[in-house]
C-alpha cells in the first residue's frame, strides 16, 4: 500500500537552553549524560558497557523501625551490552534515558504510556519492535529512577491522577493560586507532580488533614462541608492513592505539620492501604523517605464499632478465605506485629467474621459519620497509630 | 454475645420545613407521596397494589431520527404486592422510596452504595435481609427513576465521579465561584450532580469544548495550555463519561452553544464511547434528551491516520477477534448504518486491521498532538458528525 505524502510534522518544541531550566533539572540531565559518558567511555576503552540496577525485590526492602519506613537495601544487579539476555534491556534504558532528556530540556512531561509510545518502534532493517508492550517499558522507567537516583518527576513523567481535595487551604500550582475553600462539589483534581518546584503552599488555617478511601465518601464529607466546621483539609485518593496524593499527603505533614487522619474501610484492604500510607510499599520501598509518613493514624471504620456504634446485621459482609489470608499477613508486617492495639484489631476483625465498608454507617443515619461518629473519635483521639 | 450500652447517636440532621426547599424538591416529594397515597388507597379499597415499571430493554428503545437520540418506549411492567414473584421487589422500591423522601427532605444528597446501605437491613424477627447486594439495591432506583419521571439527580443520588475540566469559562458550583482559567496542573473535578440548581455558567470566552478520552491525555493537553492558546475548554471523562460529565457537556452544548469536539481512540471502544456522548445508551434511553449531544464530533484519532500522518509501525495494536465483532455491531447501528463516512471509518478501521491510541500520536513528537494534529484537524473542520 502506497504511502500518500503526508503533511510537515517537524517537531516545533524547541529545547530550552540549558542556563534557562531549574536547577534540579539540571542535575538531572547531568545524571543522564553521566550514564551515556560511562557507556561511551567503556566503549572506547574495549571494555563492556554496564548499568548497575539496585534490587526491587522483597528481600532487597528492610524496615527501618527508627525512622519508622520501608527501604531499600544496597543490593544491585548488572545489565551488560555484550549479553544475549540483557541488551535488548540495555538498549530500552538508553531509549527512555534519551527520551527523558529530551522532555527535561523541552521544559515537559509525559505518562507512562507516553514515554512508552516515544520509544516503540521498528528497528531499522528489522521486524523487531524496540518495545512490545507497555508491561515492558514501566520497569525500565523504574530502573531508570532507582539507577539514577531520580525521582519519577524530577524525570518529568507523570502517572494516572485520582482524588481530590478541598478544605482551609490555599496552594499554587504552576503559579495559579488555586483556594481550596471554594471549589464547589467537585474539589480539586490532585495533580500527578506536587513536587516544591511545581507546587507550594499559600495560607492555611486548616489543623488537620481528613484523609477518606473513596470519592463517594468524600462526596459525603464536602457536602457536610466538614473541613469547614472541624478546620481541616479533606482528601481521598480513589481507593489506594497514587503517588502524587501521596507525595501531597506527605508534604502537608512535613512541611505544615498537619496530622494525617484516614478514614478507610475495616478490611485488610483498608489496612493495607493504611500500611502503604504510613510505612510505604516494597515496590516502591525507594521512594518511602518521601512518601511515607509514619504518623498518620488510622481512625476507622473499627472493628469494634458493629457494636459500639449498635450497626444492624445489615453491614455485615463475610470475610473471604482471602480476606482472612490478607489479613494474616498484614498482621505479620514488622511495623504491625509489634504494634498491640493493631494486633488487637486484626485478630478483632478475624473473630466478628465480616468485613464493614466506610459507606456502611450510612445506614444509622445519612450524616452519622460526618456529624457523630468522626467528631467522637477525633474528640476522644480514639485512633490506631 | 451482649452488647454494650450504645452511646447516643440520634440523628442531629433535621428535616428541613417543605416551604423552604427549592420548588424542584417538592415537585419529587409531590411525586414520591402520590406513589405511596396509590398504594395506601388501594390497600384501604381492597385492591392490589401495583406500581408501572417503564422497560429499560433494546426492545423498548428505538431511535429517534429527528432528534437524533434514543428513546424509551411506553411498554411497562406490572409490580404487584400481592405475587410471590415480585412483593419483594416491591418492598424494596418503598424502602428506597422513603429513603429518598428523607434524603430530599434534609437537602443532602447519597451515593448508590449509600442508598442501599440506608435499606439494608435485617427484616424484624426473621433472618431476612431487605437486600442483599448491591446489584439488587440498584436496578430498583432505576426503577423509581423512570416510574417517577424524576432524574438520579432529582431523587438526590449521586454516582461516583470521573472527569476534570479546565479552559476559560467561570462556573458557580453551589454558590462557589470556580475560575477553570487558574486550575493549575490538576483541574476542577467534574461532580455528579450538575443540574443548572446546583451548578451555573458564568463569564465564559471558549468557542468549543475538547474532550478528550483519558486523564493522561487530558495532562497533555493541559500541560501545553491547548485550551489557552485555542480559547476552549479541555474536560475528559475518564474513559466511558459518567452521567455527570455527560450532562455538563450536554449543557455547555445547549446553553452556551459550544461544539463538543472529542479525541478518542481509534477503536471500537472509542467509538461506543462517541456513540453514547451523541445518541444517548440503552440503559439510560429514558435519560437521553437530557444527556445526548446529537451535534457532537469526533476528531479522531482516524483509521487514515496511520499514513496521513506517517507514523510508524509501533503505534500498531493488532484487533482482536472481539474488537471485530464490535466494530461490526457499532456499524450496524441505525445512526451508524445511514452515515457513509462512518461506514467508511469502521471499514478502514477493519481493513487496517490494527487499532491505535489517542497517545500513539506521541511517537512523533511529546507535543505533537496538541501543536499540530488537533490544530490542522480543527482548521480543516476534518472530522466525523
Amino acid at each position: 500500500m502506497a504511502r500518500k505524502p503526508a503533511p510537515k510534522t517537524a517537531s516545533t518544541t524547541a529545547k530550552k537552553p540549558i542556563g534557562t531550566l531549574p536547577e534540579r533539572d539540571v542535575k538531572t540531565i547531568g545524571k543522564l549524560v553521566g550514564l551515556s559518558e560511562m557507556v561511551v567511555k567503556r566503549g572506547m576503552s574495549g571494555k563492556d558497557p554496564v548499568i548497575h540496577i539496585p534490587l526491587r525485590t522483597k528481600s532487597n526492602t528492610s524496615w527501618n523501625r527508627k525512622k519508622g519506613i520501608l527501604e531499600m537495601g544496597d543490593a544491585k544487579a548488572d545489565r551488560p551490552l555484550f549479553d544475549l539476555k540483557t541488551a535488548k534491556q540495555f538498549m530500552q534504558t538508553m531509549l527512555h534515558a534519551s527520551t527523558i532528556k529530551d522532555l527535561i530540556e523541552q521544559g515537559k512531561t509525559s505518562s507512562l504510556r507516553g514515554v512508552f509510545y516515544r520509544a516503540k518502534h521498528t528497528v531499522a532493517g528489522t521486524k523487531e519492535n524496540t518495545f512490545d508492550t507497555q508491561d515492558e517499558s514501566d520497569p525500565i522507567l523504574e530502573d531508570l529512577e532507582v539507577s539514577l537516583g531520580a525521582l519519577r518527576e524530577e524525570l518529568h513523567i507523570f502517572a494516572s491522577t485520582r482524588g481530590n481535595l478541598v478544605g482551609n487551604i490555599t496552594i499554587i500550582d504552576k503559579g495559579d493560586e488555586i483556594n481550596a475553600r471554594r471549589m464547589g462539589s467537585g474539589g480539586w483534581g490532585i495533580p500527578s507532580i506536587v513536587e516544591p518546584s511545581a507546587l507550594q503552599f499559600g495560607k492555611c488555617e486548616a489543623k488537620f488533614v481528613l484523609h477518606v478511601e473513596k470519592d463517594t465518601v468524600w462526596q459525603r464529607f464536602n457536602e457536610d462541608r466538614f473541613w469547614e466546621k472541624h478546620n481541616c483539609i479533606l482528601t481521598h485518593g480513589g481507593g489506594q492513592p497514587p503517588r502524587g496524593c501521596r507525595r501531597l499527603l506527605q508534604r502537608l505533614n512535613q512541611e505544615l505539620k498537619l496530622p494525617i487522619i484516614c478514614v478507610l474501610d475495616n478490611d485488610p484492604w483498608g489496612h493495607y492501604i493504611y500500611s502503604v500510607i504510613k510505612q510505604g510499599s516494597i515496590s516502591l520501598a525507594f521512594e518511602s523517605s518521601r512518601l511515607a509518613i509514619p504518623d498518620a493514624k488510622f481512625l476507622g471504620i473499627r472493628a469494634k464499632d458493629y457494636e459500639e456504634c449498635e450497626l444492624d446485621d445489615g453491614v455485615k459482609i463475610t470475610l473471604t478465605d482471602n480476606d482472612i489470608k490478607r489479613a494474616n499477613e498484614i498482621a505479620a508486617y514488622p511495623w504491625f506485629a509489634e504494634n498491640r492495639p493493631w494486633q488487637k484489631e486484626i485478630a478483632q476483625l478475624l473473630k466478628n467474621g465480616f468485613k464493614m465498608e466506610v459507606e456502611a454507617m450510612l445506614q444509622k443515619d445519612i450524616s452519622y459519620i460526618t456529624e457523630e461518629y468522626v467528631p467522637q473519635r477525633l474528640k476522644a483521639k480514639d485512633w490506631l497509630e
